[in-house]
């Protein structure tokens, strides 16, 4: 179940652009006035469709009419070739719907460094159009999929006095994520009046609690986009600073998370969910370091894969995380709350059985205490296992 | 074949650390005024006989008699008892040879944070003693190995002004490889007279040459140590700057450089070699970062795997190197002499039947050019196969 968003029509259609069998072109089409806001990946290498809607968002001051999304193909590493191609897919858009092409916005995900097939996806586009509806959030949540297993849909509903405005958002993603400040592919739509500024503030903070708190295999993308847009349907107005917008927030940070954790519960291969908690640290970014380093450590991903509580591999992670001064002596490990580690050696009460029974588990949580200082972070993460090398070492075939 | 070094002898038994079918004891024994220099982890969790080994080193200015090194128990994350039992090692092997216990180098590889069996290695002991020869390097080769498939032995005659001295050395290595400033387990040996201020000064530029240069799986090490002792036996005098110390440090690398490419040919689950080369960077720390975070991603390593020229994972990963204001268009890839992409792109004269030829071999030069200036830099590694995950995931079972 999901809510609709007022303002907000969704149509998919089968381009054919890598398998015949699949939707793997998406519209959504926004009502007028609808703003939106959008965090785009900081590789350098980014895709021709990142620049096009980056560039598109600027000229149009934050009101696209039209989200144009394709899988199949990243339309990245294509050169100025690449730019022409997303060009063209907005322009027969446009053309289509009697709008400027510089208010639809392109999206591109799957294989990076082939042509975009435009033709395919101009032959496709009446179909999508004629498709649009409210409706459509199930059949567009599987539509941008990729190698994900499962459709990424997250709706709520928020009170603002008596009256209500919603939120609903999709996300594609199972590996090449590590997010920078942005990731993957997310569009989420809400029917609240929320102007240009408080909007992009409220994206911005939102992608930093979710989207990038996750991780799979420490490899960005050049395609991550996320965008939020507000179609102002529900005449429910959020201002800075008052107690709506607090709660508006907070029901959109839940969306984003769940759509972030629903990312990392699908990523490739992935047998375990991990959170990772690290506090007691001088600063967040330093905590940060340590949790990535152990995040993307292929020996703690294996031994996380085989329910192995090898915590020695979590201590070595620590090590060379690059904390400068760390006293190992003060560190301590616990995993699903059992205490593993504690002044840098195995702790006293530990033993194997404990280990073993906290790791059997499929959620797992391991905290890092530091004893440097009050800060603290977390990441979402998964583990390292066979599928994750099959899935990719037979992406192409 | 290789050279015995004057003034070495080794010496291997079974103390039954971890399995009782294999040698798992290793004593080199080093004749009186050998001089050794030695490099260690970075690892701010570095091991207990990480600890003593430098601390002796210290109190006895580079004039140990004897490394002492055990396999299948790394003692590490062992906290103050750890250091203790690597004391009481050196204290035995002391007794035993009625030397002082801190002319005795303790070096343990194996699994982190279990308790070292001291008693079963110190019964070892007169069974290694007894077993000293000057001949005894492939048995020493053999006995320091873990989930290594191959002993890696190197040896090399230097000649200068019609007299010769050898260097030969015996390393260990295959995961937990991503050195930094020190790495794995390495000893080398050689009979020239070499003081000890530019004895260290030829073992930190090899070692920046050779073991700096490698990495598997990025993950570094608690327990790596390299050390590099000179004897003194063949009478040849190095003096910093002269022709004969070049001719040697020549050697010396090439010694060094070779066991490091061993240890990367033998990866866990390794079935490519990779020469990463990264050249046109503004610095040679620029080139590395490119180079390693290339090196590391496991999209990157799950397609050399694949055999699959999926340069588009290569081009993502140097977009995320961090390396600031890159102009992506001035990168181009070639894979064993295939240009495959070009201003950022795929190049004009690339064949997807091109690129599967050149990724078919098992030896791979990957180039990266960054047209910002004139720094380079080179990084051996493997790929990320089944067999990586398998070692992983049943190391300890």
């Amino acid at each position: 179940m999901s809510y609709a968003v007022p303002g907000v029509r969704l149509g998919v259609a089968r381009a054919g652009i890598k398998k015949a069998e699949h939707d793997d072109l998406l519209i959504i089409a926004l009502s007028e006035n609808t703003q939106t806001a959008a965090v785009f990946t900081q590789n350098a290498f980014c895709a021709a469709p990142v620049m096009v809607a980056k560039r598109h968002l600027e000229l149009n001051r934050g009101k696209p009419r039209c989200l144009l999304i394709n899988t199949g193909n990243a339309n990245a590493g294509t050169g100025e070739a690449g730019l022409a191609d997303a060009l063209s897919c907005c322009v027969a858009l446009g053309a289509l719907l009697e709008i400027s092409d510089t208010t639809v916005l392109p999206f591109s995900t799957g294989v990076i460094g082939e042509s975009l097939p435009v033709e395919r996806i101009e032959k496709a586009l009446p179909s999508a159009l004629g498709a649009l509806q409210a409706d459509q959030w199930e059949a567009a949540a599987s539509a941008i999929l990729t190698t994900d297993t499962q459709p990424k849909l997250r709706t709520r509903k928020v009170e603002i006095d008596g009256h209500h405005c919603v939120i609903t958002g999709i996300a594609k993603g199972a590996g090449m994520i590590c997010p920078d400040l942005a990731t993957m592919l997310a569009f989420i739509a809400t029917d609240a009046v929320i102007a240009a500024p408080l909007l992009d503030d409220l994206l911005r903070s939102a992608v930093n609690r979710s989207f990038n708190r996750i991780t799979v295999d420490g490899d960005t993308s050049t395609n991550d986009a996320v965008t939020l847009s507000a179609t102002g349907q529900s005449g429910i107005s959020l201002e800075r600073g008052s107690r709506a917008t607090a709660e508006f927030a907070e029901a959109l940070d839940a969306v984003m998370i769940d759509l972030a954790q629903d990312i990392v519960r699908d990523g490739e291969g992935a047998t375990k969910f991990v959170e990772i908690r690290v506090v007691g640290g001088e600063s967040e970014a330093a905590c940060d370091q340590v949790a990535r380093t152990i995040a993307h450590s292929p020996l703690v991903k294996t031994a996380l894969f085989a329910s192995d509580p090898n915590w020695g591999r979590i201590l070595a992670a620590i090590g060379r995380a690059g904390i400068e001064g760390l006293d190992t002596a003060a560190v301590s490990i616990e995993i699903n709350g059992v205490l593993i580690a504690e002044q840098g050696a195995r702790a006293a009460s530990y033993t194997e059985e404990m280990g073993q029974r906290a790791m059997a588990e499929d959620e797992l949580q391991l905290r890092v205490t530091l004893q440097r200082g009050d800060a603290e972070t977390r990441l979402w993460t998964t583990d390292l296992s066979y599928d994750y090398v099959k899935i990719n070492a037979e992406y192409r075939t």
